[in-house]
This record gives structure tokens, C-alpha cells and sequence, in this order.
């Protein structure tokens, strides 16, 4: 049994951002909070206690804005002027994500697609990221 | 290139606390702040501008006490007595990982050493944790 | 009218964790934010105020979040390899006591009796607490 | 030794403050914080190595910070305008404190005499405190 | 059209507290806030979708307690003895001012002429703060 | 004098974000704190006191990340799309001003010129967000 839980353990090097700057970043510290918010708004949805609901958002309310914060971070501390050349629209797409995660994406919304629709930007931005780590 | 960036991209599954519960948890989370103690720990070593080195204590202060939380809220939360009853050393693992995120670890030393025993401690969790994640 | 009021004043000798280490510690911390959750519980179960009461859950949230970081930081600050051997049983009693203020218990529920379990657990460790003082 | 133990202990009755309002008050909270000042002062004082004295200076910026914090809370929240009238005295005095735990006090310095002063402005502020819950 | 949004752009010298002292100091930090508090409370009482309107409340909670901060550091950090001399009331409005917003205030209500209160409250120390600036 | 003082006075509408979204925003935030940022490298250049410094460069850090905060919240919550398409340099703009008041800025650098740089990056923003509010 161990050998296979290992195996199925996910390889993740961390990354942290610390603005020393200590070189260390990781665009799962955003994905982490947006599955984490993801999960919220599918609870929120099968509950039918208010008081259970409340809760949901305001941990929503406050995962969603762990997932801006993450994403902003990279945005400023990680990619540089010659990462934004390479990928023109990576800009935009870091607006589109960070807005995704706020009053008109999860934290205003408790859909579960909306959740999602976080979660795809965030995969794109995890790929740019990956390429300019190899180069 | 990209085929190649896919293929080393760490495939990390986030997991996120939040206290809904939303049943989401990563010691990824744990790991990242503890990479970023021992970068700064590393860079801490290299400088010998004073300046500096006052930065790199005071952020190696905050993730240190980031470890301390995302490893507290592991114990607390993701891991139940039946877990607790099947790694007797459990409790005790988790206490010296977070003794050594405090002061008579990675906050109140700078050797980079420090924060490889910790990066040590936070992967016997992890081995743990994704054992309990199978069955 | 003043020296009654002195002879009932609580004499409190303040301890705090500052992971300095500073050896300042009370156990009084977590009490004072549990004896608010307990009060904020009985507000919500006593009103018919829909706003109010989600004031009050906002509320109780934050404050069961401050039980468990001061209950964390007794567990990994103050209590030492020895004290765990002396009270096999506390690593347990921590670990209950803070699932005691979290989803499982204070956050999720506003239960006046489920914060007087979490008081009645931190009653116990106080008590340990004190017998480690004295030697 | 248990019973010894039990006698010693401080019968602390925890107040926090909530905003709810919870009714939940106590200057042990202010005190608490005030004592890890004065103790880090004192080991300070004590070091003569640089990196343990700049996190010393760190925490007491935090711990100093959090007795402004508990102190404006309870001038707020807990002293009515009828205490105002009977007290006269009791803006200045918690104008004082407060400022004894800023910049001209134990933020900007780290004699121990300084934070003894603080922790007898806040003995005045308790004083007061429980002459009111007297009546 | 630049002409006419430069001449029409507020003249704002921007004054901050850090507690160094760094002496810059501006009411606008409290105001700003007071003017979100007043602009949630409109959008709660404008609508009838009870999840919005339990995020308003939640953010309301914030902001709130971002005034009662700002305010409080006016009144320790900046104001002095000889200011609360030249100015007898001075105490009391502050304190009145912090317990609008709290529970007797914007946190505890939602209606729009409460948030008003507070804004003329903070006016009138605004006055005062900037005559004690004049000399 | 008191006529004056009042033509003096800045006239400051006060925006803030809160992600209600509550529309209700200003740069005025973000200048604020780098103003704070100028006024502590100007003191940290003109003390010879190591405490004293050490406790500028642990404020420096918080004000510099507060700039970074504000200017984020500006980017993803005020400005639009139609925006960006007027302002073609505005994400660069933005990226510019939070790598000012990072580890490359003011967090890194206690020159009283990188402050100043800050200043200007933002008060670019500044206009672009008055003409904006004209339309």
C-alpha cells in the first residue's frame, strides 16, 4: 500500500512568494485557495441550513480573496518585462483572473461553474509559468 | 518545449483548509512557506549587507510562522483519531515540525541546515497524509 | 466600595507567546476568546434579528479562529518533550479541544452547550498548565 | 502539589472584546500583551547577538502593537459616557497608555523601565475597569 | 478634457500612520472607509437578494473596524497634550466617532443615515486636524 | 485662522474598494502609504541609531506592501476592459508602480529617490483614474 500511495503522490515542489526576494514561487498557492472555493460553493449549493450557508460565504468571501492575492503576487513579483513580451496577453489574462476571483467571479457567486471558470485561468497561467521555468 | 514544460509540471491536486469544512487540505501548502524559509535562510548566509539580512530575518519570521499555521491546521482539522490511532507517533511528529518552524527552529536560526530538517518533518507528514488519502 | 473591588479582581498575571521565545504564556488568552464565543452563541440563539445573527456567525467565526491559534500556541511554544510524557494523554486533549472550536464544533454550530465543552476543555488544560508551573 | 497548584492559579474570569456586542471585556488581554513586551525588553537587553536582537525588536513592534489594540477596545467599546463623567481623568489616561505603547514608548524603545511604566498605566485602566463592574 | 479632470482631481496630500514616527498622518484614511461603510449600506438596503446582502454585511463588518482603526490612530499617534488642551471636546468626539462605528454604529446597523453620522464625525475632527496643522 | 485652514484643507472625496463592489475607490490610498514609505527612508538615512533603523526597515516593509495592495485592488476591481483599450500602457503602468514598492522598490531600497520614483508611478495612475471618473 505505501508504494502505491507514493507513487500517487503528487510531485509538487513548493514555491512561496516573499517579496526578499527568495525566488521561490508557485502557482499552486493560488490553485489550492480556488479548489478550496470551488468545494465551498458545491456545499453551499446542497445545504439547505441558512446559518450553514452564511458560513460558506464568508469563507468564500475570504478563500477567493486569498486566490486574488496569490495571483497577484506572481503577477508583479515572478514575471518580468521579457515574460510579458514572450506572452502578450498575459496581462490581460492576470486581470481576467484576479476578476474572476472577486465581486463579479466566486466572491459575488456561489456557482460552482463560476468556481471553475477560475480554476481554467489558473491553469493557463500555471502552463506560461511552467514554460518560462524551463526557459 | 512545450510538450516539455507539461511533462515536468508538477502534477499538484490542491487542497485547501478553510473550516467549512470544505475537505480540501495539501501539505503542499505547508512545504511552500517551508522552500521559502530555507531560500531566504540561503540568501541570509550569502549577504553582508546588513541592510539586507534585517529583510531576510524579518520575512523568514512571517513564513515560519505560515508553516507553523498550515501544519497546525492539519493536525486540527484533516487528521481524525483513527488516523491518530493508526501512526501512534503522529501527534509528536507534528509537534516537532512545528517547534521547528518557532523559535528554537527555523524563526530563531538562520543556518539553512534548520530549515532542511523542517522541510524533513513537513515530508514524513506528507508520506502520512497521502497514505490516508488511499484508504 | 474600592477595596471590594480589588479583593474580586481576577489576579491575573498575564503570559503571552511571542516565539521569541519570551516564556510568557497564559492560558487565559484562549479562555477570554472562548468565553466571547460562548456570549456571541447565546446572543444568536436569544435574537429574531436575521442581520444580527449573521453578525453574530461573522463574529463567532474570527473568534473561534483566535481559540485555536492560542490553544496551538500553547501546544508548540509552552509544552515541552517532558510535559508530554508527564500527561500522555495531552496531545489529545489539544487536539480535541481545538477541533472543539472549529467546524466540528464552535464555528460550526452556535450551541451554547458546544461552547461550554470547548471551555470545559480548556479548563483542563489550564489546570496542567498550572501544575507544570509549579514544577 | 495538585492541590498547591490549583490555589495558585489565577482565577482569571476571560472578557474579549467582539463588537457584537458579546459584554465580554477584560484589561488582562492589554496586560497579557504588555507583559511579553517588558519580557523581551529584558532579553534584549540581555543579547549581544544582532539577529536575536532584530527579532526582538520585530515581536515587540507586533506584541506592542496588539496592547494599543486591546486598549482602544476597551476605551470604545467597553467605557460608556457615564464612566467618562465619573472618571474624568480616563481619556488622558488611556491616551497615555496608548501612547506608551507606540512610538515614544515600547515600540521605539527597549528599556524595561518603559514597558513597566505601560503595564502601570494599564494596573490604573484595570483598577478603574473593575471598580465599574462593581457598579 | 485632461485640463478639465486635473483641475477637477482632488488635491490630496496623503498623510499615513506607520507609528516610527514617520509624522504623516490624513483623516482621508478614516473617511475612505466611512464612505465604502455608507456606499454597502445603500447597495444592502437596495437589495432583496439575501446572499448580496450578507456579503454587504460582511464587508460592512471590515471596513468598519478599518474607520475605528484609522480614528484610533489619529487620536494616539498624532494628536498631542497641547491639542486636547486647545481643544476640550476632543476626547469625546473621537470616542463618539469609534463607537459609530462599531456595534452602536455601522457595524450594528445597515442604514445609510447611520453611515452619515459617522461621516460628519469624521468631518469635524478633519476640521480640527487640519487647524492644528495651520499652527 | 480658521478660514484659512479650511481653504488649506485638502478636498479629498474619499474612494475605497471593498469588493462588493461598493464603487467607491482612489488612488488616494495607495499615495498615502508611499508617502509614509518617502517620509521613513528620508528618517532611516538620517538616524545613526541601528534600533532605530531596524524598526524603519520593519515598517518600510508593511507601508511598501499596503502600496501594493492598494495598487492591485485599483487594477483588477476599478478598471475595465473598455479602459485598458484607451490606456494601452495601463497594465504596464500598474506592474511598474507594485515592482516600485517591492523587493526591486522601496521594500529593498531605503533611497529616498526609489520612494519618490513610487510616488511618480503613481500619481501617472492618478490622472489616467480622474479621467476616467470624467468620463
Amino acid at each position: 500500500m505505501r508504494l502505491l500511495a507514493r507513487l500517487l503522490e503528487p510531485k509538487a515542489t513548493a514555491y512561496a512568494h516573499c517579496d526578499l526576494p527568495c525566488g521561490v514561487y508557485d502557482p499552486a498557492q493560488a490553485r489550492i485557495e480556488a479548489e478550496s472555493v470551488k468545494a465551498i460553493s458545491q456545499k453551499y449549493q446542497d445545504s439547505n441550513d441558512p446559518a450553514y450557508q452564511t458560513r460558506a460565504l464568508i469563507i468564500k468571501e475570504q478563500r477567493s480573496e486569498l486566490v486574488k492575492h496569490h495571483l497577484w503576487v506572481l503577477w508583479t513579483d515572478y514575471f518580468k518585462p521579457p515574460h510579458f513580451e514572450r506572452y502578450p496577453h498575459l496581462h490581460t489574462l492576470f486581470n481576467e483572473a484576479t476578476k474572476l476571483a472577486g465581486a463579479a467571479g466566486t466572491k459575488g457567486s456561489a456557482d460552482v461553474a463560476k468556481a471553475e471558470e477560475l480554476l481554467a485561468k489558473i491553469e493557463e497561467i500555471n502552463k506560461i509559468f511552467w514554460e518560462t521555468k524551463q526557459g
